[in-house]
This record gives C-alpha cells, sequence and structure tokens, in this order.
C-alpha cells in the first residue's frame, strides 16, 4: 500500500490550469494585484460573506499584518493558546509583542475564557484566539471580556475556511480573522493567506499593510511589508474554490465512517459536535485517554505508521514547549493546566477523498485490536 | 504603439512551464522545501558562487529575516539610505529597530560611507547598505567602518543579481546579502527572495527563520516565520534561470544605444562605470540636471509618457518623504544632503528586451527636442 498521510492536497484540473498558464503568459502580468487576484478575492469576499477578505502570500503574514491593523502598543501582551502551529505565537513575538499562553476548554480545546479574565493585565492589548482543528471559540463570551477590557479580539481562524455559526460567517467575527490556504488545507493556493474583518473601512488600511504603504505613485503613507499572492496562486486558487464543496462532502462521508467505529471505544473521544455550527472538515482529531483506553495517542500513532499510515501529533509540540517559550506559564483556572494533559492525547487522522475504504478499515483495525 | 513600460518579466517557455505543472500535479508536492525548491536553491548557490544561498517568498520577508538573523537589539539603530524601495526601511521598522538615514555619493548613489561614520552612535547596531540601480557600494570602507564598530553589515542586493567585483560574487560580501525576485527583476519567479552569506553555517539558521523555527517534528527552536516558496515558483525560476545570460545581453546592448545618444547631452549623467564591476543590468537610470539641460526629470517623464513611453521616477518618493519617516533626518557630510537634490532628477528608461530599436528612437527624439 501506498503511505497515506494526514492531508493530500486540492488541485485544479491539470488541463484547465495549464490554459490559465497561457492566459497569464499572454498577459504578462504575475503579481500586484492582477486580473486573477482580483477576482479571486472577489469570490472569496463572496464565499466569505465578509465586507472585507484580503488575500496575503500566506497566514503567518497575514496574521503578522492583521495584528499591524490596530496598533498594538509595544511590547504589550496578546493573550493565546498555546495548542496551536507555532505561527500563531511567533507573529505575536516577531511583531515586538509579548505572547501571554492560556489554558483551553476541555472537549472543545478552544481557548478558555475564564483562563483569559486570569491573565488580562495592564499590558494586555489583544486576545489571538485560535478556532482548533475547525471548533470554534467561544465568540460571544470572548467579546464581551475584550469589550469590557477594551482589548482587539483576533482570530486565527486557519482551521474554519467556510465556518458558519447560526448561518454568520466566522470570517465576520471579532476584530480581524486570519485564514490560511497552505497546501495542507482545504481550500489551498499552494501557499496563500486571507484576512477578513467586518467593517469594509478596513480595506486601504490592510492593502497598505500588504503592499509597503504605498496609496500612490507620489505618497508611502504607513509601514507595510511585501504580502502579495501572485497571479499563479490566485489563478490556482480561483479553481480550485469550485472544487471546495464536493471535497468537503468527502470529508463529511469520511468523518461518519470514522466515528462508526471510534465513537463507541471507551477512553476514545472524538471532536465535539457545536450546535449551528457548521464543521469546515479540515480536521479530524481525537482525544485518546491512556488510562481508559490502554494504549497512549503515541502507541497508536506508531502502530499506525508501522502500516504506512501517517497520522499527526497535532499540536506536538505546543507552543510552551519550544524553546523561544519555554519560561512563559501557562494561565489556567486549574492547578495543571488541561493543555499539558491533551497536548499528549490529541492525534488527527488522515481526513481527505484520498483516504479509501481499504485505509478507513486498516484504522478501524489498529484502534480495535488496542480496545 | 503599445505602451511601453520601465520592465517587462522574463518569462519561461510556455509549454516547458506546462510540464513542469503536470509534474508538481504527479508529486501532489506543493511547497514546503519540495524538488524544484532544492534544485532551484543549489543553481542558485552554484550561480551565485556563495556557500550559503537560501529561497524566500518574496525580497521583503528576506530582509525581514535577514535583520533577524544577527540577534539586533530591539529600538537598536540600522544606518540606510533613504534612496531605495520601501521595503528597505519598512523591514527595518517591521523587525522593531530604528532606521537611519544617511546620506548617497554623488554619481555612485550608493550609500556615502563618510555619512556613515557620522550617524554612528551607541545605539548603532547594524549597517543596511544598498546596491541601487546596479552600481555596487563602497564595500571595502564600509566593512572597515563595520569592523571598526563591531557592527553587522547587510545589503539589500535587489538591484545586483548575478554582478561580481574583479570575479567576487557580490553576495558573499559584508554579513549577508538579500536578493528580490520579483516580477521586475531581471530573474524573477514571479515574486521571490533570497539570502546570501558567505557562512555555510549560517544555512540552519537561516531555514529556521524561514520555517517557523521548526528543528524537527519535536523541536521548535526559534522564532520564524513563513517564508517558503512554493513549487510552482521554484519550477518557473529554475526554467527562467538559463533565460537570464540572453536577456542580459539584449539589455548590455540596450545600454550601449541608450548611452549612444545621451552621453554626449550636457546636463544628463548615465549610470556611473566601475572598474572591475559586472552590471547585473536590472535598471538603466540617468541623472537630468535641469539647470543645465533645461527640461527637468518630471518633464522628460511626461513626454515620454505622453507618447505612452513609461519611465519610472525611482526612488520617487524617497524613504525620508514616506509618511512613517518625514520627521527622520538624513545625515550627511554636506549642509543639503545630496539625495534630497538628486531625488528629483533621477529617472529610470525602459530597460528590457521588449525595447525595440523604433522605441530607442522616439526615446532619443523626445532627449534631442529637448537639448
Amino acid at each position: 500500500m501506498e503511505p497515506l498521510f494526514v492531508a493530500q492536497p486540492l488541485l485544479p484540473d491539470l488541463a484547465d490550469f495549464q490554459n490559465i498558464v497561457a492566459e497569464v503568459w499572454r498577459t504578462k502580468t504575475l503579481t500586484n494585484g492582477g486580473p486573477f487576484h482580483q477576482r479571486l478575492e472577489s469570490e472569496l469576499e463572496r464565499y466569505l460573506d465578509v465586507p472585507t477578505a484580503m488575500l496575503f502570500n500566506n497566514g503567518t503574514v497575514a496574521l503578522m499584518a492583521a495584528l499591524k491593523l490596530f496598533d498594538l502598543p509595544a511590547e504589550s501582551e496578546v493573550i493565546t493558546t498555546p495548542l496551536t502551529f507555532a505561527a500563531t505565537a511567533h507573529a505575536v513575538h516577531w511583531n515586538g509583542l509579548k505572547p501571554v499562553f492560556v489554558d483551553v476548554l476541555p472537549d472543545a480545546l478552544t481557548i478558555d475564557p475564564a483562563a483569559v479574565q486570569k491573565a488580562i493585565t495592564s499590558k494586555t492589548s489583544a486576545i489571538l484566539a485560535v478556532h482548533v482543528y475547525g471548533t470554534v471559540c467561544e465568540v460571544d463570551q470572548l467579546q464581551a471580556i475584550a469589550d469590557q477590557h477594551g482589548l482587539r479580539l483576533i482570530y486565527d481562524s486557519a482551521h474554519v475556511f467556510g465556518t458558519t455559526i447560526n448561518g454568520r460567517s466566522i470570517g465576520s467575527y471579532g476584530d480581524a480573522s486570519v485564514f490560511s490556504f497552505h497546501a495542507t488545507k482545504l481550500f489551498n493556493t499552494l501557499e496563500g493567506g486571507l484576512i477578513s474583518t467586518n467593517k469594509a473601512s478596513d480595506k486601504a488600511d490592510i492593502y497598505y499593510l500588504r503592499n509597503f504603504g504605498i496609496k500612490s505613485e507620489d505618497e508611502v503613507i504607513s509601514v507595510g511589508l511585501n504580502g502579495k499572492m501572485n497571479e499563479l496562486q490566485a489563478a490556482f486558487g480561483l479553481l480550485n474554490l469550485p472544487r471546495v464543496p464536493e471535497e468537503r462532502r468527502c470529508r463529511s462521508e469520511l468523518r461518519q465512517k470514522y466515528e462508526g467505529f471510534l465513537t463507541g471505544l471507551p477512553g476514545i473521544k472524538v471532536q465535539l459536535k457545536q450546535p449551528g455550527v457548521t464543521n469546515a472538515e479540515q480536521y479530524f482529531p481525537i482525544i485518546i485517554d491512556q488510562a481508559t483506553y490502554g494504549l497512549s495517542r503515541d502507541d497508536i500513532y506508531d502502530r499506525l505508521k508501522a502500516k504506512g499510515i501517517y497520522a499527526r501529533k497535532y499540536f506536538h509540540p505546543i507552543c510552551t514547549d519550544f524553546v523561544p517559550y519555554r519560561d512563559y506559564p501557562v494561565h489556567s483556572i486549574r492547578n495543571t493546566p488541561y493543555v499539558n494533559t491533551v497536548k499528549s492525547q490529541v492525534l488527527c487522522l488522515p481526513f481527505h477523498s484520498g483516504v479509501t475504504d481499504r485505509h478507513v478499515a486498516e484504522i478501524k483495525d489498529v484502534f480495535n485490536k488496542a480496545a
């Protein structure tokens, strides 16, 4: 059997893309907000149902730009979760701000609002919450806390492309939301990212942040970086976007198959079902409690790997395990932060349309033998 | 006549690129240092004749990473030139450092070593010099100053891809050199950049800066961002690199044609010839002295534009004209910094293989009528 990986990139039809390449060759417009870029940005604005959706070259650069959008004071504190990809904390740090890590909620694994409350100091300027694995944050509680303390609320939405809460787009919550279109994401532009906000008036400022602060041939009005996505990637995205629903449908079916044999197993928890929330179908995380189940997350990972099936210990390590943040505490309402337990229990199973019934049977076999 | 622009991107053969796209579709490897990325990086290491050449998604991100490489103290001062693209100053500022602007040398238009000396304070941590328009800096003097004061010396080499000084690669000078492969550059990867250094031991650290500080599946050892170039861009670059010599030859011929009618004109200066330096043929800048020539840079720009020929007032505005740096002085050995005079005199003429003899005749006509 071919090795099976946790993700497999969604690709446009090859001939369609080759035709679009020919079109780029004709126009000779390779970047700087060309026609494909403009079209993709418009389509994503519609898709995400937000007044402002601005493309970036990757999610990390988008996150750095989003954090810059609000003129947070230098060295002020940004409260975030350690259960996230490195980029979340690094973007804060690179921007001259201080990440402050707080615990996550059991089951949901999103940032714990009570822990956020506890971590707020006079230096706190923002909350950077992460909709992790597709599970959405406690958006109302977080907004209330932000409002009460005059904090900015920014979401890392890398895992929730297309999610809605009671019909409202995930990209419209808080002050800004940052998406990733990396190859591992359901919707991808090879590398890519996006900032969405609920205010049309943010468009200009985000544009400047993306393009060196250039307002016109004669004016540079702010400090910006280069966050531009090129035309080939934008065209790739344009062709990929219509393929998202079918890929998502396949993953929903796969989710049901996985849940079919996992839900009954003592010591295994599948992803929380959140009422009113559509699942973006980005990841399929499970929590393995060794005390009840008998085997550890790492045991299952190794047994799957022995069959050529690569699950992912995601997120392992967590941010507070990284060398630069090792001395940073995890603020929690518990004596022992829950995140320090769950980080050794979470496993993301292969989750894409390339996972066949035979793969599912192999995976089921590993879990059943273990139980 | 079709409008003629200052730059026209060099493109690979369409069919060759379409074939390579098919190869990417077969491997499904879209980014994260895939095979095309590895090959392009190796080829550029050879091309630039340096022990370390690390690809980035664009020159600005590469510059931000290069500045981070040396752990410059927060808010320390980085001496640079205002006669550069916005990215140079913005990268310094975004990284939490303070750009300090100093004057340029007459004729060369590169940073004035005497002005650098004058601007050094106890807070200075680095010199960020720019090889502007292809004219190289006073590399020996700058290195001596850096050594004397214990400063890092970083070069913005966006305009000097392929330049050598007495046979030595421009990418090997100073502590690091940053290239841009933006569409407007002779060698382009749509968007792209590179850091070169003269030390093989820098490779690992630059790799971490480019890829979130990830050392292994279990270790994140430093604060990094996402500077990864994707596979389509790397493949584009691989096919473009062999086309560079022919494009450069065309531009060298064009340079001779331009110089043929410009060299004699009173009040017009063409680019400095530097003994032992190969010209990268990135730009064709001229300096127009209105007092002698009769017409201003802007007059010539307008007259060319009226014919559909778009020259570029490059760099206009200069960094100290930008809103964020308006209050920053330009340190100079003169009463009036030379850069404040020359910024209204510099014009870059269209410079690429798409400029025909007919275009040259039209441009010549504008200059001759003016004289």
